[in-house]
């Protein structure tokens, strides 16, 4: 059987509707965040970088470098095993004791990736919790989604962002099934925030679990970047609290937090925990520096959110239109994945501004877009060129104008 | 509902059948490998770790250090985005190239662990080759029986390392529906070894595609420590081989070798590729590193399995029966979780020595045992040491010795 044959067909497919991704090669440079290297086929070329999700700049902190190599040179590279055979590190331990205190919970627990987190403790929870039925948002991320595909549990998935919609479908489980509400904080593509508290309220209502996803929110918001459920003083209310460590934090990996008992019970029960090499303690050490970092420091937050807003008005002043949300992501929309890859192609290579084209699967077919993240490192002149690109590709492309 | 209720009556019933899992808290110490601190109860003492998977201590070679802390002064500690958006650095594309090379394939995929790279590789190939069958070792890993679970493919499972068997499966199949044959190199619990040759034969012959999972073998095996099937010189006939960076090469992370439509289906279709964080661009030159030297000294090989030898020619002189194969994982069968953790818990306690006991579901219930790993640096004395111990538990605790 001609397998590549197989393989190149569904990838013609891929690129005949404009969905085929190109990754564009970076060389992150230490010190000069959003600058970066691109490598590409003519050479190597200065960019500035708008697309990352390094929000807040912290995989440049010189106290996580410092953090990380220090661990490095004092542990090696390296866990050496899974968390239950000899990969358990001082700097796991430490870590996860710096998360629970970051989300005020008892407990949580370490996994390679957000992902990894996300789909382990959903497939874990679904599968063991018998006739359990998860609750999962319409706009939940992928890793959420396969976890709940892969628990096998019943899913009843409800109107995004939608508490009435949510209240009617808990109103028709079986009373004395275990539920699980399943949703984001600041969702990535759209940048809207749940009605975080009024879900807990009506989660609280039916007896349902609360499993809430703030990978795009930790390090972010609340006084000490616990998220939007920090900020908004909710936290104590939600059972799980997941997040990321390759986001605002700078640097790689995955957790959950919540009560002992829940954290215990996936820590012995999750196949994506338990059979897989556990994170360098390197990592480990790198990320709670940033996280100590931000729980003290609010002046990355507060610029991260000045330059948000700065952006913000200058779109609106150049009449380029922007989706309204209240989180720091700045979509604009193009609708047409052909499109959204040639005015990237043109900011890249015109201006050396670097930002992905964002197609399907990330976003749903027709809301294909251009999807800025300005950081507390991107200066007022990198906002102003950037504007003044894209009015020029505007005009050049008579894209339609927001009506003023 | 009070859910922390059903999580402790789940862990309940683990602990009553001796398979709840206490981890041991370990501070790896750059240099002193196999010496680590123990953090316990009482305070922290120096114990001689003898199951970890840094299989030859790579993880704390000088080179590999210095890749690491190299890159994370020029690049930062994150790769700031997925591989899409923001994340391809320099870095992952070079290791790419060096695992590409490693095993003689057209093109490499990294992944952030070897468990994310079976799973989604596995989970992919399944659910988008139509009608495909998965023919699957009844001893493969858990990362490529949830990957096939998730699949929801047609699931054949075949008698571990049993040609006869998967003939006969392969037979049964329909001639025109796509086939994958997925199996091991070295198993990592027994430590047996696959007839790789006869499988990709039998495979060949019914037209199926070959899935190795070489984590257990990659840097150990073959002149450059491209695995078994490098040793072999069976690599450029089996369609995909999987890996870990996490063990040998001793840092974290996974990658599949292939061809470059196949790498490139997987990279554009795999959920668990595309939906999350690239792996730190300092992970991917520590990695590099590491699969380099390794690629050109055989020192560390040669002297492994030297240690390996010396191991059990030990246990046989001390009548201490342990499971024989042809690799380096050097098994002890305990049969009992209870005992198992006893026997470990006094090694640690009387005698400074790590073993983690092995037990259900890393093993099948039944078969707990000891699993020990000797490495390149563990010295004469080291092993002597823990033939003295075993021996001193053996007598005392009376369990069976081998007949002579
Ligand atoms: C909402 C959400 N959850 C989880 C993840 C996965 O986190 P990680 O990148 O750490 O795997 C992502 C993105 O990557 C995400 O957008
Ligand atoms: C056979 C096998 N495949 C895959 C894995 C997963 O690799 P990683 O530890 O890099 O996730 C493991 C163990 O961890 C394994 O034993």
């Amino acid at each position: 059987m001609d397998f590549d044959a197989l393989f190149s067909e569904q990838l013609d497919a891929l690129k005949a509707e404009g969905n085929y991704r190109y990754f564009a090669e970076l060389e992150r440079q230490c010190g000069k965040f959003p600058r970066a290297a691109n490598h590409h086929a003519d050479g190597v070329r200065d960019v500035t970088v708008w697309c990352s999700n390094d929000y807040l700049g912290m995989g440049q902190h010189p106290k996580v470098i410092a953090a990380m190599c220090e661990a490095v040179e004092r542990c090696g590279t390296g866990a050496g095993g899974t968390r239950n055979i000899s990969g358990t590190n001082h700097d796991h331990l430490l870590l996860e004791r710096e998360l629970a205190d970051l989300h005020g919970k008892e407990a949580a627990l370490l996994f390679t990736s957000g992902y990894v987190s996300n789909w382990a403790a959903l497939s874990t929870l679904g599968s063991r919790l018998k006739d359990c039925i998860i609750l999962s948002d319409a706009g939940n991320h992928a890793s959420m989604i396969e976890g709940i595909r892969h628990s096998r549990a019943h899913k009843v998935i409800w109107k995004h962002n939608d508490v009435a919609d949510l209240e009617e479908k808990l109103a028709a489980c079986p009373a004395n099934a275990p539920k699980i509400v399943a949703f984001e904080s600041v969702y990535s593509m759209d940048g809207d925030v749940a009605p975080i508290r009024e879900i807990v309220e009506v989660a609280e209502k039916y007896g349902a679990m609360t499993y809430l996803d703030e990978v795009h929110a930790v390090g972010l918001y609340g006084p000490r970047g616990g998220g939007i459920s920090e900020r908004d003083g909710i936290a104590d209310r939600i059972t799980l609290i997941e997040g990321t460590l390759g986001k605002a934090f700078g640097v790689v990996g995955g957790y959950i937090t919540g009560s002992h008992a829940l954290c215990d019970f996936i820590r012995s029960f999750a196949s994506g925990f338990i059979f897989t090499t556990a994170l360098p303690p390197a990592v480990a050490a790198a990320a709670r520096a940033s996280i100590r970092h931000l729980k003290e420091s609010d002046s990355e937050r507060l610029r991260h959110q000045q330059q948000v807003a700065r952006l913000r008005a200058a779109l609106d002043r150049a009449g380029i239109p922007h989706m309204r949300n209240p989180s720091h992501i700045v979509p604009v929309m193009i609708k047409d994945p052909v499109k959204t890859r040639m005015l990237a192609n043109y900011l890249m290579d015109e201006w050396g501004i670097y930002v992905q084209p964002i197609n399907y699967p990330t976003v749903p077919k027709g809301t294909e877009r251009l999807r800025f993240t300005p950081s507390p490192l991107h200066s007022d002149e990198d906002i102003e060129r950037l504007v003044a690109a894209l009015s020029h590709l505007w005009k050049q492309c008579a894209v339609a104008h927001a009506v003023a």
